[in-house]
C-alpha cells in the first residue's frame, strides 16, 4: 500500500508540535518545513530540528526566508520610499503582513516537490491575534488558488483552527504527549524552552491554557472531541 | 489629488516592459519588483534596472528569491528524498512548480508595504506554455485569497492575459515604444538584448510575433483594441 504523505509547517512551538503528533496517527510519511527568517532565536530552529527528528519526521527542511526582511518597511525605505505612519503598538517595524500567505505557498510548493497531498498547519482562528491570514476563510481560498496554480490536489489541513488553547493541550494529552509539549517545545518570545520566561504574552497564553485544561480535564476533552475527529 | 500607485512585476523582458509602458498611462507612481533567482543571466537584472529607471519607475526592488533553488528537487534530494522520475524534456531539474504563485504573493506583499492598490503582471494565458499559474482563473483565485489574507483590496491586473505575441507588439506600438521594446528588452534565453541570439525558443516566438504584426499592422491593432481598453 502506498504511504500516506503529508507536509507539516513546523516551528517547534506548542501548536505545530501538537499538529505533528496528531498527524503521525493519520500519515505515515511526514515532511516538516521550518521557516527561518533570522529574527527568531536560533534556539527555536534547534528545537524544531530536534523534535522533528525525535517525532519521526521522514525529512525536515529548514528554509531561509530572509527575503521577508527585504520586504519590511525598514528595508524598503532604502529605496527612498516614504516611511508610513507609526506602526501599531507592539508590532515591530520588521513585521511583514502576508507572512503566512507566503509560508503556506512555500509549504505547498514543497508538498508538490515531495509528492505529498496534504499540508498541515497549526493556524488557529480562535486566537488568531488579528492576523487575517490565519483565518479559515483565507486558508480555504488560498488552497483553492494553489490547486488551480499547481494543477494538483494539495489539501490544507488545519486541525487547530477552531480550538482554544486549553483544547490544544487536551489534544496533546489525547495522544499522550502532554509532557513532551510542556517540557520540550518552545513558544516563549524570549527563546526559553518548556515553561519559558513566564512573563511574555506567549508564555501567559500557554500557561493559562494548560491551567484551564488541568482544572477541567473532562469537560475540555469532551469539547475537543466534539470539534475534531479523534 | 492622490497619486495612483501600482506595482509592476518586472523582468526587463518584452512582456513586462510592455506592461510597464502601458501602466505609465494609467498610474503616476510605479514601483517595479524584479525576482532574482540566480539562474538567469545577470544581464537580465541589469536590463531590468536600466529600463525601470529609464521608464520612470519611482522605485525598483530586486528581490533575491534564491530560496526557490532550495525547493528544487536537486536540492531536496540532499534531505534523502527520492529523486522523482525524469523531468519533462526541456524543463531543467531546477524548475520549481508554483514559481508564479510565489512571485505574485511577494508582489502583493510589496504592494501592501508601499501602499499600492494594484499589482500588474504580464502573465498571458494565450501563450502560457502549459504553466497553470499563468492562467486567468488562477490569477483571479489568488487575488481573492490575498485580499482575504491581507485584509486589503490589492487588485491584480493582467493586461496581456488574452493577447497573442503580435498583439503585444501592437500594444507597444500603440504607446509609441515599439523600437524600445525591440532594441532594449531582453527575452532571449542566451541573455542577449534586443534581437537576441535568434535561435532559442524565446527569440523565435518574439520574432514571429513582430513579423506577424508588421505584415498586418492594421488588423492586429484592431484586434488589440477589441481586447483591451486603450
Amino acid at each position: 500500500m502506498e504511504k500516506k504523505k503529508a507536509v507539516v509547517v513546523y516551528s517547534g512551538g506548542q501548536d505545530s508540535t501538537t499538529c505533528l503528533i496528531h498527524a503521525r496517527h493519520f500519515y505515515d510519511d511526514i515532511h516538516c518545513i521550518t521557516f527561518d527568517y533570522g529574527q527568531r532565536h536560533r534556539a527555536e530552529i534547534d528545537v524544531a530540528r530536534e523534535l522533528a527528528l525525535k517525532l519521526g519526521a521522514t525529512a525536515h527542511k529548514v528554509l531561509d526566508v530572509g527575503l521577508l526582511n527585504e520586504l519590511a518597511i525598514s528595508s524598503l525605505t532604502r529605496d527612498n520610499i516614504p516611511i508610513p505612519t507609526q506602526t501599531e503598538e507592539g508590532i515591530p517595524n520588521t513585521f511583514v503582513p502576508g507572512r503566512n500567505i507566503l509560508f503556506l505557498t512555500l509549504a505547498a510548493i514543497y508538498a508538490y516537490q515531495v509528492q505529498a497531498d496534504v499540508v498541515i498547519t497549526g493556524v488557529c482562528e480562535t486566537d488568531f491575534s488579528g492576523y487575517p491570514d490565519c483565518r479559515d476563510e483565507f486558508v480555504k481560498a488560498l488552497n483553492h488558488a494553489i490547486v488551480l496554480g499547481m494543477a494538483k490536489d494539495v489539501r490544507f489541513e488545519t486541525p487547530l483552527m477552531w480550538l482554544n488553547k486549553a483544547e490544544t493541550w487536551a489534544l496533546a494529552d489525547h495522544w499522550q504527549q502532554l509532557s513532551l509539549i510542556r517540557d520540550e517545545t518552545l513558544t516563549c518570545y524570549n527563546g526559553i524552552k518548556g515553561a519559558g520566561c513566564g512573563e511574555c504574552a506567549a508564555c501567559h497564553l500557554r500557561r493559562k491554557g494548560l491551567e484551564t485544561y488541568l482544572s477541567n480535564r473532562k469537560n475540555v476533552m469532551q469539547a475537543l472531541q466534539r470539534k475534531i475527529n479523534i
